[in-house]
Order: structure tokens, then sequence, then C-alpha cells
């Protein structure tokens, strides 16, 4: 994701305790990413690592286990995990989606090749699992084994529904939940999990980060038609040439008269596009407050994280997470 | 692999006990290869997992287990999960390779796409992981994790020798070691760990699973020159397209004339490829012993993985071992 316009603010927003804790995580990301004998995994991941991700999934786990007042080290290996599991599906979700631009850089796959992809993926998530082995918080693995194994089903669940124009809100929301609210769900849980919060704790910890990856996935999605491209650091319009069933075109599907039914067979469903289906598919959304609707989506779920808060203790990092759930909100619009 | 023609000596070979634990083992890695939500994985999984591999690395735990005397069932987890990041790594090594045959039928990426084999291969990974996690065996995590590692990062040096006529024998080695003879090495070890085996114990059994992982490798590259297609289950000759540095590649460059060395510069550096170049390449191997010398370096590291088994109990599962160490020797020659 590229929260650049926001990154100043972000950067503001945190305690001096936490800046410390996540120079420790990004320097430990790349201590890391380097391997002694091949210089393309070094190149693969100074590429993708070091190009100004804002570490939210790590940002969780730090303010969680801070929250519960903890002082080891370990909260610093499963931040640098988290992140590194993120940074896998980033590198495999390239090859899947044969994008060509991630963060505004070119991604890995078009610079290198699919093969570099694939396995630098496989040796990030290799170095994710060794760092959580590393941390004394044996409860944590079997979290983040979890949230591994359904994230990928989620993937495959979404290139089964694309082009399927019978999704409907509740497939989106699954597939959605699966492959995005997993990860900060887990991030945001673990880090209750090493500091021995109570379960009930990291129960609510859960399920703030479920809520607030299903805001940020939505965003995600809304921004792939909304985004201008320099600021999304994504093409646009990237989701209607994969053929997505994203929100917008699942509210747009279900919201369509005969002609748009037959509008968006063609270009979802058969994948004919021509020239001036995306402006149409704008237009669309514009008749029927397709996005609209779709950013108060992710505003009910920003809500709904914030309010799972109520049941934390109420001190700066609880501040901190709620920030972060207005700031998803926030992203280039 | 393909031990079709030898797979009625290696049942033949087991001891009830051993039989009984790999009929566990394939129990488990059909239930938990399934997804409740996602049919495409099912299917992937079938076709990967149900078509007569004959499980080597899960016996060589499950071997090594109860050469300990061991009566628990964690070797079952440990050795399905060795089993899930094999299956893990032949998924991506299709997409890698691009290769259209495996074990004799049409790979996975080619009966569906890339996309399903990356997607499948991370969902086989995050398995792998879950099983471990629930294993009693902490240190058996770290063996596996720090193998992962390995194996990715051995994978994309391949890709980097790849085409690369200056890759030496000492480079070929570390390859084969890092991609195939870790996972053999750590399946063997993390038996004995499971088992609670004395720690010079492990480590034999880590040095045994080293060398007969190489030995493994090399007869591997060897039968994608010599095999016949039927009984290898893959397209001989695939390594020779794909310009691979294997060792019969590696020692015949070594031994060329000035001639030789011009072919070896077009077809592999070059990749400029004609009708009868693959013959060509076979006679070169003929006119320089090339084969039965990689056939001989084969033989070494299986002698020697044999006596690595000397410092281990003189018991029925150590006899099968040695025989196994025999077994890769033997395949379709």
């Amino acid at each position: 994701m590229n929260l650049t316009q926001t990154g100043m603010s972000l950067t503001s927003m945190l305690s001096s305790e936490l800046k410390s804790d996540l120079d420790a995580v990004n320097g430990m990301l790349r201590e890391r990413a380097a391997s002694e004998h091949v210089n393309r995994i070094r190149k693969v991941a100074a590429h993708l690592l070091g190009n100004g991700g804002k570490r939210l999934r790590p940002l969780l786990t730090l303010a969680s286990a801070r929250l519960f007042d903890y002082n080891g080290q370990d909260h610093i290996l499963l931040a640098a995990a988290v992140e590194f599991i993120h940074a896998a599906t980033l590198l495999h979700d390239d090859v899947v989606d044969e994008s060509e631009k991630r963060r505004g850089k070119l991604t890995a796959n078009l610079l290198w090749n699919n093969q570099s992809s694939v396995l630098v993926g496989d040796f990030f998530f290799a170095r994710a699992f060794q760092l959580m082995v590393r941390a004394s918080a044996p409860r944590s693995l079997a979290i983040l084994a979890d949230a591994s194994a359904t994230i990928a089903e989620a993937e495959v669940m979404q290139i089964v529904a694309a082009q399927n124009l019978e999704t409907d809100e509740a497939r989106y929301l699954q597939i959605a939940k699966g492959k995005t609210a997993t990860l900060f769900s887990a991030a945001a849980e673990v880090g209750g999990v090493v500091a021995s919060a109570y379960e009930h704790e990291t129960e609510t910890l859960a399920a703030f980060g479920k809520c607030f990856g299903t805001s940020f996935q939505i965003m995600d999605d809304l921004l792939d038609y909304k985004g201008a491209t320099k600021s999304l650091g994504k093409n646009v319009g990237d989701d209607f040439r994969d053929r997505k069933m994203t929100l917008p075109v699942v509210k747009a599907f279900s919201a369509a008269d005969a002609a748009e039914r037959k509008f968006w067979l063609r270009v979802i469903k058969e994948g004919e596009q021509r020239d001036g289906d995306f402006e149409h598919a704008l237009e669309l959304f514009k008749r029927h407050g397709t996005l609209e609707q779709t950013y108060e989506e992710a505003v009910r779920w920003s809500n709904e994280a914030k309010e799972r808060l109520d049941g934390l203790p109420s001190k700066q990092p609880r501040e901190l997470l709620a920030k972060l759930a207005d700031l998803i909100l926030s992203r280039a619009s």
C-alpha cells in the first residue's frame, strides 16, 4: 500500500517507544532479507522492502504488544515475520495478477522474471517462519500458520471468483477477509499473545484487526477505480482489466438494468473490453452511487474496528490503533 | 520422482509398522490437502499427491523415528509436513521451469494455470507449517524452517546459474545440496528429534539424509539425459532445453575441446538450439564417458550415505535406510 501523502502524519503519531520498535523491525527486515549466497534475493528484497511501505501490519503487532506493557524483544521478531509474510504474498500476487506496478515502481516480476518472484516469495515466507520460531510465543506460531493457510485459500477462491458475475457481497467479503483481513487480525493478535494478554483481550485484538483489514481491502478496491495513478502507486483500472469481482462491480451489477447487465456480462464475464469501457463503468458507478456506497462500507468496518477497542486498556497505543483505523479511510481521497 | 518399476519392491521392504505409519501419512495428506471452501485446491492436490509419489522423504522421517523406538504419533505429523513442503516446491518448480510433465502426467500449471500452481503451493507450505506446529517437537520447527529458507535460496541460485557455463562441480553440488538434499536431511533429522535421539545421532541422521539427497539429485539429473520418457515420467531433455548446468553438462564442458566448447556456448549460453543438438550432446557425453562418471558420482554419495548409518542402532529401520540408498541408484536404469 502507499500512504505517501499521509506518511508524515503517520510518523508523527508514533510514540518514541514505537518509533524505536519500528526502526528495529526495519533493521531486522534488512538483515534477514539479505542472502549470503544469492545477490538476486538481496536485489528483489531491497526493491520490495526498501520502498516506502508504511509497515501497517507490523505497527498493529507492536502497538498491541505495547498496549499490554510488553518489555521484551520478541514483538520485533513477530512484527518482522508478519511483514515477511505480507511481502511474500505481494510477490506471489504480482505473478498471479501479472501486474506491472506496485507502490509506484515496476513490480519485481517485470524487472526480473516470474521465477524470481515465486522463489524470493518462498524465501520470504521461510524467513517469516524462522523469525516466528525464534520468538518465545508458541501460540503465535499456530496463529500465523493458520493465517497463512487462510490467505492462500482465499487467494485461490479469488481467482475462481474472478470473471464470475454471480459473486455477491457475502462472497466478496469472505474473500476480502480471507486474503487481507486475516493477516491484520493475526498481526494484532500475536502482539497481545507475546505480551501475555488475557484470552478475551487477544480475541478483541484479533477482531479489531479483522474489521480494520476489511476496511483496508474495501478502500484498496475502491481506489482501483477512484484513485489517480500517481498517488495510488499502481495503475488505476487494473482490477477492471483483470475482470475482478471487487465490491464496486458487485454493487453495480446487482443494481444494473438489462442494458447495464449486458455491459457487465461483456466486459467481466466474456472479457471483451474496448476503448471507453472503463470510463463507461465509472459512469454506471456514478449513476448508482456505487463508489459512495463502497466508501460507506469501508467507513462502517473502520468504525466497527474502533468500537472493538473499547474492550482494551485505555492507553496511548490504543489511541494509535484508533487513529490508524481513521487513517486508512483517508488514503489518496 | 517416479519409482514405478521399483514400487513393488519398495512396499515389500517395509515392516508392518512402517507400512501402517505410511498409510497414516497418506491419510493425513489427503485430509489436510482438502479445502473446505475451495474445490480448486482439492483438485490440484488430488492431482499431485494422489499419483504414485513414493513418499521417500516421509519414509526417512518415519524410519528415523522408529529407529529410536518412538511410539507416539507426532512423527506422522512431521512426515506429512515434509511431504507438503516437497509438494509445494514441486508446484513452484513447475511454474519456474514451465515444465509440461511431472510424474508422467501433465503438470498442474498447464492443466489449470500458473496462478493455481503458485497459490496452491503456498497453501501446501502453510499446511506443512500447521502440521509442524501441532507436533510436540520444537527443535523440528527450527530445522524445517531453516531447510525451507535454504531450499528457496538454492532455487534462486539455480536460476542465476542456469545458462552460465562457468558453473563448476562445486557450484553444482552446492545447488543440488541446497535445493534437494536439504529436505532429505531435515526429514531424517526430525525423525530422530521427535524420538528424542541424542544430538550426535540426529546429526548422523542429518548427514545421512544430506548424502542420500545429493545422490538422488545427481541420479535425477542423469536420468534427464539417460532415461526413456515413459519410464522417467517427465520429458527427457528438459534440462537441456532449459539450458540447465546439471552435472553431465558441467563435466562435458570441462572436458571439451575447442569445437565442443563452441557447441556448448551456442546451446547453453546463447540458447540457440537446433534439431539434432540434443543427440549431439549425447554423443559428446559418450565420447568423454560423462554419463558413466555422473553415475559413479551418484554411487559415491549413496555409499557415503550408507557409511553414515554405522553410527546408528543396528535395527530393522536402519536396514531400510540402507536399502533406500541402494534403491535410488536403480531408478529407471
